[in-house]
């Protein structure tokens, strides 16, 4: 988990709390009935949108995106480069031997050993970022259905709250605690809407994104090492893929 | 129907009933006029949009997405393996008489066993695939102009029950029930948009999202079985469509 | 114009004047000044935005996704088996004389008879496609646009009505009837974009996917008759069109 | 400048007049720091957003879009059969002394002449079509974008002098003017994006539209004549880009 | 900075503070709390959804929209002039020895001296064109987000500090004042959103589009240098991209 993340966290209770508890009225906000039609709601509507499965690989994919170390542009090039001096000094059959924990790197130096085309590498690389997409999408429509429906279904609460209220009327003392009721659903679906949801659907669109750019970075590399076995060709055009500043140091 | 489908009506009904029958007024949920004016108007609005036939077409569409089981990409996969080695121990002539209740399945089976070019193969899937996504595309379309219509007409009856209110006004008892009425219709609509209209929608995207990938993997398959008579390399070619997890435990 | 059109409109009909007509007072809805602002302002903004000639289009293409009869892909796959057999059984030359109404069939089938290039054929389809795809744009873009003005003026309306109500505020008796006066603009607005502009943009883009669906099987079905002359073979590939219900019955 | 915008700008200025000068209070429409406030900050957001120059283009590009004369298609396959004929009659090399005042077809005529590859002249009418999409996408963003910020501009104005009201609630006479006052920024804010930034932004997307369909004609007629110098066959061509009414007629 | 973000700034000060000093009660807008809810709970949103990196290249990438000069695009045109006449007159390895700060300009002109594929240049330009277009989109996206939750953080605000409003309405004359705090985080959310966070949205985003504008005219000059080293009719080629007043005053 990476320092922003931390601090994004901790971000938020010191301001949710702070606006909470040096407020005039903390106890307003502890209001079990709202918070379960609310988290219940949503639930509710996305168990009938996506199928179990669906829901699981999502929350797993989603915590996993917390945890998950993420592997800057950077290393990937200097990866690459690694592999262009092992098949420059050692022949191009070495890569056979290479050690990755990574199965889909694993999987090219196989075919680039095995001396393989060009289109063939393109052509699994290809079939791995549309797995990839798919399973982070699938991860990324349950979170942003869920930051869609969560705030809508607050609203919704809240209408069913402001209709029960004719009833309330006769006595004015619990029309004020009666209209903060009706609104709590509300800010309890845009409150989780806004601080969990959104983020993590944009936590895994980012990670797709920065998936798709690696896997570029890996197919370009094994193409001009196949083409002309010459490190210093080959950390030529993976440079372009670096921003400017860090295009000299990554040698 | 899956877990997760009964769960989420399940969790619906829990959530709706509680917050109606637990409030202190369940009885100003049953208002007929409203109910009507909101399906009355949504359901005109949308035969004034699409043809009866596509209506129909969509209803069917959308109970079957309730009933239909899912079938995961893993067992296209092994089903795909199943056509490899029969291919590779009887010869690629035994595929003709494969049984399967799947029609593209069975062409693509014949489509081998006649040795057809691999760009037939494609155009034949690819056509497969545009037909069927323009089935699920009419479903889809009529339940998102459902779901955006609902909300739209409940708030056009707010506004209607509003402007009748000041022949209301000189009585002041008849006030905050008149009030009520009129936020009826927008509750309604919110509700059948939020529940029913929008996870119907969501499932037929899914679906037709599921069944592309689906037909990418038996078209990868065919080729690889063309090219090559060899399960092992079908195999290291699929296991590419599956989640890093399941790629040992398919084959 | 079929059935869904007419019990959509019946259906309108009868939620509109129910609501208006049971209510308890139905003389609020006639104010004819709302409903020149609301639609005096609409045409205000698409006559700024879009030129006579298009707006004109707009008009007549809308009233024609009224009364033109819908082709389902079925008749038109059964028109192209019906080239094929003429073909098979007369010779390819035969289709020069075929009588038909439809433009594009008729220069299809003197391409065919032609023998001309599939891509010839193709680049013919895929303009047709390009200007009939443009001309529905048109009216799509016009009608799409007086859904989205109509009730945003309507808002605007409710505004202008507003401003001017402390004028009115000294006698409390206007007050209830003024504030009406100032919602009906925007319920004017809503009216007419759900029930009139919204289904209108919604059946042209239906129609110019219907279309561009029925070129699509117009142009694979022309290929099919030049490669190989066998009306069983054509029908193969065009059945893929078809839903797997429609496939048996088509032949 | 076309008979639908002038009858736009004469119906927007009577229902904007008539809802103004036939209501109740007239002069509260006249404020001027609200207008100060929406206009200011709406352009504050414009140019912090895009340069000094792009803001001037999209002036001058907006201008244009109301004085510019609309060239129909129908008139630019006239203009290319008549290039045909020439090219038929005088030979291909006589399309090098045409008069035109469009930049474009002269440069087209030029490449015909010197029997140039349809892949240069595809080429030269992509950079074209690419150059002119640019200038009119910076007009068209800018004026969208004006039509963004306006209404929320003006809606950040109701909000700050909602705010002040507090300070004006102890003298309870001025609290309707004060409250009018208020909206009057959202007003503005939506009378502008409504009838001016709108439809301005909508006018330039009709315009990039239009001239890339026939910048479209232009290539295809191009095409043709260089294939076969045939002024009936490069007609039946280019008939397919007119509405099937326009096709007799046109030649 | 260019005079368009000079008066940006300055019409935005100028409004911001006559709409606040101007008013009845300027100190109803310095409420610290609030200022604390909007900005750190968008902050804490924000570093939730992306990484410490990615937030940290957004603000340098947006500090750099407003201090960075713009090159248009007939400087670039002209520079491939100049590199056209050097190549004309003293060869084609005169490229070699070109001086330029610009990274790319200096490897095209290296590949050109080298007579390089084509293809390699695209291949070459269209990485680089990605690896731009990834960069900026992590800070668009990031202040994208910023636009996104700050007024939606300053409605949750509204919401927080109404359910606490309750406790106060014993004293009546608190809630005045109380009812303009909880809009002042509204306020305040999309003060920054449309003054701060969507203009450098917007900025980054015109920027982009007129670097890949840019990388384009650079691959046509180069082919074209490439293809007939003759300046004329480079500059023919390249004029195209110029808007057509522009394109005789930059030959």
């Amino acid at each position: 988990m990476d320092i922003a993340t931390l601090s994004g966290i901790l971000a938020g209770f010191v301001v949710a709390f702070g606006a909470v508890f040096l407020g005039p009225a903390p106890g307003q906000f502890a209001y079990l009935p709202s918070l379960i039609f609310v988290l219940g709601g949503t639930c509710a509507a996305v168990l009938l949108t996506c199928s179990a499965g669906d829901v699981w690989q999502a929350v797993r994919v989603g915590i996993r995106s917390f945890t998950a170390k993420r592997i800057p542009a950077r290393d990937v090039v200097t990866t690459m480069m690694h592999l262009a001096e092992i098949s420059y000094t050692e022949g191009i059959l070495a890569l056979e031997k290479i050690q990755t924990t990574n199965p889909v790197l694993k999987r090219v130096a196989q075919l680039i050993a095995e001396n393989a085309d060009p289109d063939l590498i393109r052509g699994t690389l290809t079939i791995e970022i549309l797995a990839l997409r798919r399973r982070h999408n699938i991860g990324m429509s349950v979170f942003a259905r869920l930051a869609m429906y969560a705030p809508a279904i607050g609203m919704l609460g809240t209408l069913v709250w402001l209709v029960q209220m004719p009833g309330v009327l006769k006595n004015p003392d619990a029309f004020g605690p009666s209209l903060v009721t009706a609104l709590m659903t509300t800010l309890y679906g845009c409150l989780f809407s806004l601080l969990v949801f959104l983020p993590v659907a944009g936590r895994l669109k980012n990670r797709v994104m920065q998936e798709e750019y690696r896997l570029n970075i890996v197919f370009e590399g094994a193409c001009r090492i196949l083409e002309n076995n010459n490190p210093k060709l080959v950390y030529e055009k993976l440079s372009s893929f670096l921003a400017p500043e860090e295009r000299v140091s990554a040698r």
